[in-house]
């Protein structure tokens, strides 16, 4: 029989990432090598516009495995779940009054609101039945001011909710929520060198327009987006060495 | 344009109720429908063993509709997510250690830990969508008391991550969360008086062995089962006139 310490004791070692495939979340999961002896990962097809996030995950876990053989040993199963149900969600009609709220937020129509708790709370099951008893979320405060389910606050509640829903410790790390693009950069770099900072330029996808062509310094992309643009500003400021600055 | 002020006015006369066509989620929509000036209802297509219990939604909805003019000009849409996610949740493999536990709390391989989490966040965005400020649930202690997820506490916490994730106020009313099947019969009475019972026991669904074919006092159903047991049990309680006791 298990008694509930060991199980405990599990649960401490073992944890879930929140894996996009994309800078952020790749980062994510070389924090969570290297700190527990047990790392699965979860993803969601929500129809992305970009179906090459989907891809991308794939290798950014064969590339890691491939380069890392200590962190190999420890990348357990990758678990994609279908939410097409967000679909739904942001199909629902928006009240006349919630329009003007989400337009003057800048928000798109199509936006679902609190989509980070509907992800926690899918991923706090899965976890709990792979005998994980944390959770790793690549949230954000300094980037995505914007989305109030980014915030510290806000997974501190979910962090509480769920751990007494499912009535077990299920602690919610959030190692890239004070940190900028440019500090991601320095954690890969820390956590995993040059390669680590590869495997995310060649493999990981940031692109608003899905496009895999061109190749910049800072990986692929068109360059010009929003999410180009950011990444490409926090690569330059690392190089130029102003990283936390 | 709409002022914040004025939102929350209206969002405070919205409610969603989380409604599956049985006899809780029944009593809480005539709570609803009671007290609110607008009030929509949500469901779930998580490929239940039984379909009936999505036919009976529409069913007592229009039941009502038809039965109480009063109510029927506030039952605004009904909205059906298809949640097929969560059985991917619970075919996702249990650890050997975490078999023994659910085993030993007594809970099938297939339960899906803190699912009213996943079903209370894609209400609450569904609900931000259409102006809505509460929720309205039937989680209950007193009949439950061994899924966490059901407890006030809980509730709580996930009323307070929704309303920080959503950066608006999002209250959650569990009008069942302390009282017994008997009473939750004496409310049906006070809400809809005998009417409301008569829609409850012809319409809504119960039986774990899906069956429709025998009609009890209390219903339609095996009459063996535990879902059955507990809900002609607290019909014979009320009928005594033990509600309450």
């Amino acid at each position: 029989m298990i008694e509930q310490d060991e199980r405990s004791l599990t649960a401490g070692k073992s944890a879930l990432v929140l894996f996009s495939g994309g800078q952020d979340s790749t980062v994510c999961l070389a924090w969570a090598l290297e700190r527990f002896e047990s790392v699965e990962t979860i993803g969601f097809d929500y129809r992305q516009r970009h179906r090459i996030e989907l891809e991308c995950r794939i290798k950014v876990r064969s590339e890691i495995a491939a380069a890392f053989p200590d962190w190999a040993g420890k990348l357990g199963e990758d678990h994609l779940l279908d939410l097409g149900v967000l679909g739904e969600v942001s199909d629902t009609a928006l009240t006349r009054e919630q329009a003007i709220v989400q337009k003057e937020s800048g928000l798109p129509s199509t936006f679902v609101p609190g989509r980070n708790l509907i992800f926690l709370s899918l991923a706090a099951a899965v976890a709990y039945r792979r005998g994980a008893g944390r959770l790793v979320a690549g949230m954000c405060e300094t980037d995505f001011s914007g989305y109030p389910d980014c915030r510290r606050d806000t997974i501190d509640a979910t962090q509480q909710a769920l751990s007494l829903g499912l009535d077990t410790a299920m602690q919610i790390d959030t190692p890239l929520m004070y940190v900028d693009k440019a500090q991601t950069w320095a954690m890969a770099d820390e956590l995993g060198g040059e390669r680590l900072a590869e495997i995310i330029r060649e493999h990981t996808h940031t692109c608003y327009l899905g496009e895999r062509d061109t190749m910049h310094e800072w990986g692929l992309g068109c360059g010009a987006c929003p999410a180009c643009e950011l990444r490409a500003a926090g690569w330059r400021r690392y190089r130029e060495g102003s990283a936390g600055a």
